[in-house]
């Protein structure tokens, strides 16, 4: 398993007039750990799609479970489970940073694709560098 | 089943630079057409929440089957297939004004909390009305 | 001048935790606001930039007078004063549609930009569609 | 003047299919600054609206001198250039993480209110922090 935690701050821009994280935001949460993730393996996003492979997600998930709250310190560990084949997963658990409640998790799935928009396989260096490292 | 056909149009603000509406975008586009659903069945949540009854997202789920580009009008169907116990289930799919063709389908899942932050039941206010549309 | 008024609802995205609409969505309404008003004289964004040129907005500016609350519905008056010579000024009054009170007034400043990046003179089929209709 | 450096990066949310930052939001930025120069003095907005006082934005402003593109690290200097009277402003600078270019620049403007929605003076705690650090 190859695990980040990406840790951040709740702002006003998240919070919704329940007070809580505004429920679509945990998705910008989950970009920012997963491009984290996969930059603590040597992938920049901009590095891989300058060869032409776009990472497109294909299908997203949360749970809800307590609420985030303006200015609470979160962590967002993302981790891969697996190699990938035609497709990535990545998940995602969002804690508190202090009592390390468990807030919300989820998980996106990922295609890999090239400048037609076609479905590619994973490329070679995404294989190679989440082989090494899982 | 309960179904309401939400309108809309992307814009910049929605448009990644892969240049297509970026995943947490539709989220958005959920609510929106949530809102218009119950307000077609006379439930407006502003009403709701006076009654000091929320909402809350408690699980969210998109996949995404083709990319939606700036300037193009979408329909979001948004339905209500269950009469809702302890939780409602809202459902949703994202197709091309025009072509018709689906882009993207997913549901959301609410709870019904009291201002304390205790789950309650449905409020009648809410049983009532979907019971009599279903 | 050309003047479009652009209808729109407050959802719960919008809102922060004081209960009013976060000072930046306004942008994302100015934005929907003037797309529309380009439409309304014949000028798709699109078509624009097929030609290889870009509006980047280069000044913003917001005024806000009293807050836009859930579930309320605006209207965006979006209008074209002046004939743009290097650049396209915009300017934008944000009203309650029944009490017809302001709520916010802004302005957005764009330059006309080619795929280089290089600033370039306003394109003909801009500078024409907007002379006919001021 | 009281000055504090904020570090960021740029994610594929923040940017538009131009392939930089989209306009607005630059003001999530700038509120992501605020909060933390705010918090450098000992002001965390929690405690503030905990006493019953609001800091509504009145004005906002932004020029963009050049685009922030994905991946980009960023610093976003904001700073207290004058004691508060009636309202607070805040100015912000947006440079290039390591080329110290600057990308950007603006200023907020804040009023402070009561929960009754009215117009209140700048509170002492704001005022003695602000004064004891200017």
């Amino acid at each position: 398993m190859i695990i980040y935690d990406h840790h951040l701050k709740v702002y006003y821009k998240d919070v919704d007039k329940m007070g809580i994280v505004y429920y679509s935001r945990y998705f910008e949460y989950f970009e920012e750990a997963r491009t984290e993730l996969l930059d603590s393996i040597g992938l920049d996003v901009t590095s891989i799609e300058k060869e032409g492979v776009g990472l497109p997600v294909v299908e997203s998930h949360c749970e809800y479970l307590k609420g985030a709250m303006f200015e609470q310190k979160l962590i967002v560990k993302a981790s891969i489970n697996d190699i990938p084949r035609a497709r990535l997963k990545i998940s995602y658990n969002v804690f508190h940073d202090q009592s390390e409640e468990i807030l919300a998790r989820g998980y996106t799935v990922h295609a890999f694709i090239k400048q037609s928009g076609k479905t590619t396989r994973v490329p070679n260096l995404v294989l190679e560098s989440i082989k090494n490292k899982i």
